[in-house]
């Protein structure tokens, strides 16, 4: 990773649960990883942790590392790229899954892009793509929507949007919540759309309590569960 | 793989590109795909030689391969699951990328689902995903359409669609073309959409010659290029 006459980029995904690196992440990441002495994070505490469990012979005290994260002031986000303006490459780490995906890192990115940096990304977890895959639901065409609006009206709205894009487009529509009201949305879904719609429910993916379940609003409205404070990804699809 | 009461469905994603299997998927893969007999496949003769980059021990000829793509008539997508009904695991290998996503594989998973099984996706190398990593555009929305329409009227429609929805909407709209129309297709785009709008190209993703370049379309405009007959995957952004 030294012969390169440009710095290069990359983004390092970080496994989704307690599962051990090796079942979500391929060798090949951690022989990038332990060519890096310069990482920006999403949590620093967490990304020192994800380093030692890639290989314990990694010295942490000999890396910098810089915060990318909600409190991070945008105006500060170029600097963040000082190491590569002097030749360096730069690994970016998110909290959980991959950075740069529903997660901070895009911004940095972006900049790079600028410099005419090389930008790679590594394989590894996404709930998003795993939800979709085990949803069953339409692949080729589909969107991922962040979290729903909280607000009442603007919330109907993006439900009934959701609902149009789904019918008219034929895409599937998928989005998270904060985990302890995932039982309330799930409700909330049986409500407010057709009963004949289904929804995939992707909890704890590559987690010891992996469940992807797809059924339709009418069966889920009938049926017991418990999804609260448990990671989840929702897929709506006809 | 044996010790459970429900048959599972793994869904197997394989390389993007002639990189060897260690540089893209976790070894956990390889454990699960070394306990299966019974395959759904894009296509026998690349699935055979996956699982022989794998593992060169696996006996191929004692494995059971059904084919699944676009010959495959609608109406025997269910029987595709006998192994299943009669408890076997089975495993579902399309012909580069993630099974179900732009891939065939959905509709076999949604029988599965009607009939409880366990679903299993595995971590793999998604074009979308890493495009979306190495672009720097939002993570938060975004949403694949797969092709554009070849139809002079509808695809005109589609990129008054696509451009709505990424000046409106703030969502990064990614799509795919076949790969002898790339340079075409960028052309059209920096003809047909505002100048200032940024073009991410994303071409051999994890491949040798691997490269994720984010330029305005006026940057685009005046550059030289020449992704003919590279796969590749575009994305749209403000």
């Amino acid at each position: 990773m030294n012969s390169k006459s440009r710095p290069t980029i990359y983004l390092i995904p970080v496994p989704l649960s307690d599962t051990g690196t090796e079942r979500v992440l391929p060798s090949y990441n951690l022989s990038v990883v332990k060519g890096l002495k310069y990482f920006i994070v999403e949590n620093i505490r967490s990304a020192r942790r994800f380093l030692k469990a890639c290989d314990r012979s990694i010295d942490i005290d000999s890396l910098s590392f810089s915060e990318l994260n909600g409190h991070t002031d945008p105006q500060s986000i170029p600097s963040l790229l000082k190491p590569a303006h002097e030749g360096h490459d730069i690994g970016i780490i998110s909290e959980a899954g991959c950075p740069a995906i529903a997660d901070p890192g895009a911004d940095v990115v972006a900049v790079a892009q600028t410099h005419g940096y090389d930008v790679v990304p590594l394989v590894g977890p996404s709930s998003i793509i795993m939800g979709l895959m085990g949803s069953g639901f339409n692949g080729q065409s589909f969107a991922f929507n962040g979290y729903l609006p909280i607000d009442g009206g603007r919330r109907s709205a993006k439900l009934r949007e959701l609902e149009r894009k789904i019918m008219h487009d034929d895409q599937t529509q998928i989005f998270i919540e904060t985990p302890y009201r995932n039982n309330k949305l799930i409700a909330e879904l049986c409500k407010s759309l057709p009963r004949q719609m289904r929804l995939c429910v992707a909890s704890d993916i590559t987690g010891e309590k992996q469940s992807i379940l797809t059924l339709t609003l009418s069966e889920w409205s009938k049926k017991k569960y418990d999804y609260d404070k448990i990671p989840a990804i929702f897929l709506l699809y006809k």
